[in-house]
């Protein structure tokens, strides 16, 4: 087949390397651009570095790197086992020299960490800067994804270009260790698949209802009376430091929330007079509703509660809930009910609710935390602090887009997760509807836009815990992944991203993430850890 | 708290032993009748034995209850190891002493094996009494569950008397290893699942359209050109006793399933001229359609290879598929449409299909194999050998009662797999779908009903493979399990299913399977194995 630049060989040639990038020299999410070469470089176990640019901020010692050096180099080359021979053929050798603005390997990523990398591929050499350790990771992470093997088994990486940075700074995935309890090592398997994907906030959604297993210092009888079971099924402070430091390793923030003043029957177990008793026939019924917002005793536990926590979790976001608030029990109450008359609520319970907030949200700000809050707060009293971070969980696309418009001309900052509730199922490639979805598709101005600082995946526990939560997980929120992280319009085609995402997803079974299968077809390696 | 037996609190009492039975005692599926009373014995794993009866025809050496016994020993003292030590207290010795009427050890599982059992459990010891092993097994299972730990760690069983039989005799697993490749240890654990709930037949839908993973030894070909690797994608002839070998053990028949004409895309590639040519505009172009029926070479290949496929798996039942095919090919061919004319079938397909189908369930009957084929044969060919089972896989609760009706009128023997199309997820607990099927609620007979054999649970493998086949499947197929075994009066009722089903649940996973929640909640032991 003889090729020349002008004939339609040429672009049938083009076309087939298209198709061969997109096949074999994926990166998903897909970076901002990338150009990329069918030049091929050879990679051998025995001869393969990774190191710290001379220029570099951070040099060996940066935890985060050192570890990250290691995490890839047994990602990338995931059958190797030394030996112990030395390299035989030295001018074989690949570096992948890592160099950062900042060493900020000892800090926590946060809200503003600038995740900006660039990648270059060339002979014998890669060259990977970014302004922070945060950056850098991202970059390996897609360094990693560009590695090879051919039908031999030898490693090969292409000559290629990369400028990359996220589309939105906030991409999230909520875990619900409340309705079922989520052995650590389910939540540390879950942080290591976000990473691949580019995640960079875990939303822990610790206490709920059904139980409380979160081990408090200041209020042990939280999970010793709330939790499933009072040893086995609680998150301990080390259990909650080993995932902080798991996620922090791995660049993604822990978001803790502890939802009220609904959502918390499982807190009224261990602390007594917290929750609202309800009265039927004007006497006590013995069921208990949301958190008494009328007694002064509830500000103090609170305070001290989110006091502990804001020390436990780093993180400068704390979520508070806010959503689903039931008034019926709230209205049964006659000390509540006295309590509305006297601060002059009348018979408005969006009143008081606010009023609760409000002491919740000044507790944390004093606290110098950023509150987030179900978009409930907001639809039922515009007026909370501007520096306070929306979460819209509710409806189809037309109620979220007329949601995002009103909250981004009040000011406020907002992370939509309304079309990402990925614990509902259906029979078929879902994927697609988390894939083609449009965050900025509202009307509103571009400052408005702005304000919408990312996305987040939900998967609520009421009918997963670890036996299905992988499969389920992934790779449908990788779909989402791509959406928080990508250009829009060069990730619009859902059947352009098929294969990318097929590819994407054999990547993770290779790396023992239990990502379920698209569509028909195979992977190299198989699942095997039954 | 006094208690006297004609007051209200006698009456709550035994509304509580009630709710104990079902919590604590409970067996899935439920047995046709169980006598259990509150008076316990401790079992010691120091001092507990499996043995055989004196008049039982089986001995040891009988491989089947030999290895049952060590297996039902570990699944009820999960976390005992011998220590080497005697047992310190011999008068709390507990022996379950197995009798059977046949000394079938040897042998296979067969559509006419009794799977009835007699179980006694006193003081010290338990008695269970069966015609078969197979029924054998079941007493085992069931024994297995009347087990129960206390706070305290300590095993109890609380004296029972069960007589117990299935309702159906053909209680089928599903499983498609052509969209996706199941690795072996998927399909043994799948086994091991299956006798937990008591299904006796498992389904291999081994060969489709995407791949032959099925290693023949007369046509190698197949899977090595069919297969999706030749190397790491198939099952060999080991692979394939093994499975027979794992099933045998558990009293679980594999009836193999060579699906055609249709649902033959992946043979054409190892066995040319099988498929028929596809024309367009009075030429092949290139593509190929179902099985060609017109040429003697297609029955000559099918009749070795079926003749190799009766040897390889040893069960009476050979399922041959016959559904979905598509007349378009078949009618672009002139060859074919030529053939049609000799024969006389005019422009009736449905003749030409019918055609091929005798063919193939002659071929097996000189094989000595009772043919079983999807309910598209009958629908369009209402003349078949009177032996051959039906398989109902269309449709509404409406229309496969219709089929049911017709199909037993015609004296034919039908499975029922329509209702328990178990890949089809959906949000929420739709168990309870697969749970209130009432298969023998059509118009017929008492003599039309008993020609309904059984029922299938079909896990087809578009989204499927070993990543999450475990959670799709359990415990959702275990609500369909107690539909086929258990008497359909005792068990109608969702809401006394579901603290049962929840139990049963917990004991998989407590087994090492992946069975998903059905709600919030939790196990005692929760799944680990991440």
């Amino acid at each position: 087949l003889r090729i020349s630049f002008n004939s339609p060989n040429f672009i049938v040639c083009i076309i087939f390397y298209v198709f061969l990038f997109f096949l074999f020299l994926g990166v998903w999410p897909l970076p901002q651009t990338l150009i990329s070469s069918t030049e091929r470089f050879h990679l051998s176990p025995q001869a393969f570095y990774f190191g710290y640019g001379r220029q570099s901020a951070a040099q060996q010692g940066c935890s985060v790197l050192d570890a990250a050096f290691k995490r890839y180099f047994a990602l990338i080359f995931p059958d190797y086992t030394s030996d112990g021979t030395l390299p035989f053929n030295v001018d074989k050798q690949f570096t992948v020299e890592v160099s950062v603005d900042h060493n900020d390997c000892d800090g926590y990523p946060n809200e503003s960490s600038s995740e900006r990398y660039n990648l270059s591929v060339f002979s014998g050499r890669a060259s990977l800067k970014a302004v922070t350790v945060w950056g850098a990771l991202r970059g390996l992470e897609s360094f990693s994804q560009l590695v090879y093997q051919d039908d031999f088994g030898s490693y090969f990486v292409n000559k290629t270009d990369i400028k990359d940075f996220p589309r939105f700074q906030f991409r999230g995935i909520l875990l619900d260790t409340s309705r079922h309890y989520l052995p650590v090592q389910a939540i540390l398997k879950t942080l290591d698949a976000m990473a691949y994907s580019k995640f960079n906030v875990f939303h822990w959604h610790i206490v709920d209802d059904p139980s409380f297993p979160y081990q408090s210092r200041t209020f042990p009888d939280l999970s010793s009376k709330g939790a499933f079971h009072p040893m086995t099924h609680i998150y301990t402070q080390s259990d909650v430091r080993r995932v902080i430091s798991h996620a922090r390793m791995r660049g993604i923030r822990v978001l803790p929330e502890f939802d009220s003043p609904g959502h918390t029957k499982s807190w009224g177990k261990g602390q007594p007079d917290l929750l609202t008793p309800c009265y039927k026939g004007g006497i006590p019924s013995g069921t208990f509703g949301p958190i008494n917002p009328a007694l002064p005793s509830t500000y103090h536990f609170m305070a001290t509660l989110f006091k502990e926590v804001s020390v436990v979790f780093p993180d400068s976001y704390i979520h508070l809930g806010g959503d689903e608030v039931d008034f019926s029990c709230w209205k049964s109450n006659p000390y509540v009910r006295a309590f509305m008359q006297k601060m002059g609520f009348g018979s408005d319970f969006t009143k008081l609710e606010a009023f609760y907030m409000e002491n919740i949200v000044n507790i944390t700000s004093a606290l110098n935390k950023t509150s987030i809050v179900w978009q409930d707060v907001f639809d039922y009293h515009e007026r909370i602090p501007k520096d306070t971070v929306l979460h819209i969980w509710k409806g189809t696309p037309a109620s979220y887009y007329a949601e995002l418009s009103r909250m981004t001309k009040a000011g406020m900052r907002v992370v939509l997760a309304a079309p990402w509730y990925i614990n509902h199922i259906s029979y078929g490639q879902d994927w697609h509807n988390y894939y083609t979805v449009q965050p900025l598709n509202f009307s509103g101005t571009e400052e408005q836009k702005k304000l919408v600082i990312g996305g987040e995946v939900c998967m609520w526990g009421e009918y997963v815990d670890a036996t299905n939560l992988t499969p389920r997980l992934w790779p449908r929120a990788s779909a989402a992944a791509e959406r928080l992280w990508s250009d829009e319009k060069q990730t619009s085609n859902v059947d352009m991203a098929f294969p990318r995402l097929q590819d994407f997803r054999c990547k993770l079974v290779r790396r023992g993430i239990q990502a379920e299968p698209l569509y028909v077809g195979h992977c190299k390696q198989e699942y095997q850890g039954i």
